[in-house]
């Protein structure tokens, strides 16, 4: 039995007619190597833009069905380029739809979620030896209507294609290398890792690292499918997402993640009673506020602090809606702040390692950066600090770490 | 029980998003008169020749089933725009992609041929009320491959969900207002015609007036379904294409059709034996020449005369052929001629007129023009004269008929 690879390439990896050639020369080398194949293709770049341009110059907002009718006829034209490039090249290929592959979909349209897959006729083309190329980010619902799942969306087909073929690995080409352990841009040191586990891409990838759309890590893990990030554009192994081995569990830290764009509010002196918690959140969400952390800290002479952080967009809206709630709360004050960046360190190893925390407070102590929030879960360490602070807070961290060293 | 209407507007009618818009106004309109509507549409114009241009990049010669999956994208993006136009006019609307309709073809991709159309979900939807837009030039095989019509392909698809849903009417919007009695370029009396039969249509169509595929017209008769050829940029009624009836028995001529661009070959006394015709044109059909007149007068002397005509382009492979079994068959010798041009006078009055050929001679005779074949058939009378009389020799005839008097 051959090895089962499912290759997804992103839009700029087509972006024209020589790209997709690009792309099916290496196709053809994976296919030579006695791989079985199937190619996950997004539509060429600008053209689903150009597309959605036309819609809305009709009607700003318009009809969400005909949008996803409209939308997957990008990736259509994809696979039907990239399929006759194959053929060109004396590989025998056949394009799939979404509706042609029967990627059962739920009827949310424009960000429909993935039901089932029937792969029954996939698996007897690859038996036959053909490359099969499928249209990523679409599918199909119950009464056959086109659905696309929302931005992104073909990273979340190419996976869940892999779990349908129980594939032995999902490569995910995209113009970077791999996952760093931080950005490049920040710490010029920042290594390549080779590996890294699931959980650590989730917590990498939702904190700024935006390698590959979260829905398709958590997909991955739930199904076990191993992940592979690599360039489109260079050759190299990239990083491989995958479970906890032994080997891993020697690495601390993988990597340093950040966030520049958040703001911070503080609810101060609000009576430490049950349901005090949920009031002041509830008064965010009724305004379609997200909240990413969330600190409270034990109670003083009956009354406590709560804080939590919101885009720094929200900023504005959210503090207004605190000032109402916190006077019905009897609050002592509301406070804010806009000049703050969250900066976390993730590993699966310390899990293990009760000292990571203490290491970490310490570089920051030295380098004179005060700590304002922390906040902690099994494998990261969250901080916010001033935002000023930020670029030198991530290379102390990298350098104290040892993190440019492949261990 | 509202009356059922087809609409198909070619890609000029729908080149980019404001005229969509127009055919949005226009499709409403009919609809607000109490008609259910099928709206067919073609590609945005010059879309289909800008995916064609990528694919043949890749390959000159792409994979046909390939080139049909890229090619389909540009009806599908037209009829969600179209949809989206309507539902923002308030208009409740609902498109359908080949596959969506089941509009059943077989797998000669590229230029596939309807078998069947299945219109129950059609029906369903213009009950409720809704306005359907389907993708012309579209359909899907057996095996859910998506398949295309060839070139201009859209009216057949539009005439067959006619035939399947028994509509009232199937209007063709172009941009030419209906069917003249001649070209007006040539006669500037030339009169648009009200009403015109499917017999005359075809025999019109075939000489070149192109404003209909032979195909859809050849459908529509077959199936009774009613043509209108109308303008999509100006008001008017069209030209009704449709069974004789007694109204039209009094029009003898309906139009005259030319072209331009014929040769002419004759092999002159061959024996007049079983199978020289057949050895003749075995000859140029061996080199997939098609031929256009045929014409062979009684023998003489034991020998005949068998004169043809061919597009001009393949005026000299066809000489050479020519001169080969003109050798085999002892032939007398082989002559040509491409200077010269074909005129046609339609009509199903003139079955019951002996009188139109020698009228027609007449006049041709009293402007000096030699007659060099002559062919007819139950509605047609065509001849082969020298091409640089063909404008006086039409102007001449559509005077004479009073073909500028609507009668």
């Amino acid at each position: 039995m051959s090895n089962i690879i499912v290759q997804k390439y992103g839009g700029t990896s087509v972006a024209n007619v020589e790209r997709i050639e690009a792309v099916a020369d290496k196709v053809k080398a994976c296919r030579d190597l006695g791989n079985s194949i199937v190619v996950v293709v997004s539509a060429m770049s600008g053209e689903t833009n150009r597309i959605v341009k036309m819609a809305k110059q009709i009607d700003p907002n318009p009809t969400p069905r005909e949008l996803d009718v409209a939308m997957a006829t990008g990736e259509q034209v994809t696979i039907a380029l990239l399929t006759i490039a194959l053929e060109a090249r004396g590989v025998s290929a056949r394009s799939y739809t979404g509706s042609q592959l029967k990627m059962l979909t739920d009827s949310s349209h424009n960000k429909a979620r993935i039901l089932n897959i029937d792969a029954k006729k996939v698996e007897e083309d690859l038996e036959s030896g053909k490359v099969i190329v499928v249209a990523g980010f679409q599918g199909v619902d119950e009464q056959g209507n086109i659905t696309t799942l929302g931005r992104g969306g073909s990273d979340t087909s190419a996976v869940a294609i892999a779990a349908a073929l129980k594939a032995d690995e999902c490569q995910i080409y995209t113009d970077v290398d791999g996952v760093y352990t931080t950005d490049p841009r920040v710490v010029p040191t920042a290594r390549r890792m080779d590996r890294i586990t699931f959980e650590e891409m989730l917590e990498m990838a939702s904190l700024g690292s935006k390698v590959l759309q979260i829905r398709a890590v958590e997909f991955a893990g739930k199904y076990s499918v191993p992940l592979r990030v690599l360039s489109s554009f260079e050759d190299g192994d990239g990083t491989l997402i995958t479970f906890e081995d032994e080997e891993m569990e020697d690495v601390i830290i993988s990597g340093i993640a950040f966030q520049r764009d958040e703001a911070k509010l503080t609810v101060r002196g609000v009576p430490d009673t049950p349901g005090v918690a949920s009031k002041i959140l509830l008064a965010i969400s009724d305004r379609n506020i997200e909240v990413d952390m969330i600190v409270q800290n034990i109670a003083n002479d009956g009354t406590t602090d709560f804080t939590f952080t919101v885009h720094r967009n929200d900023y504005e809206q959210a503090l207004n809606a605190l000032q109402q709630v916190g006077e019905e709360l009897t609050a002592r004050e509301v406070v804010g702040d806009e000049k703050i960046a969250k900066l976390s360190l993730v590993g699966v190893g310390m899990r293990s390692h009760a000292g990571i925390a203490s290491k970490m407070f310490e570089v920051l102590a030295q380098e004179g950066v005060n700590i304002q929030m922390i906040s902690t879960s099994e494998i990261k360490i969250s901080v916010i600090i001033d935002e000023k602070y930020l670029e030198l807070a991530v290379r102390a961290l990298h350098d104290a770490f040892e993190l440019e060293q492949d261990k």
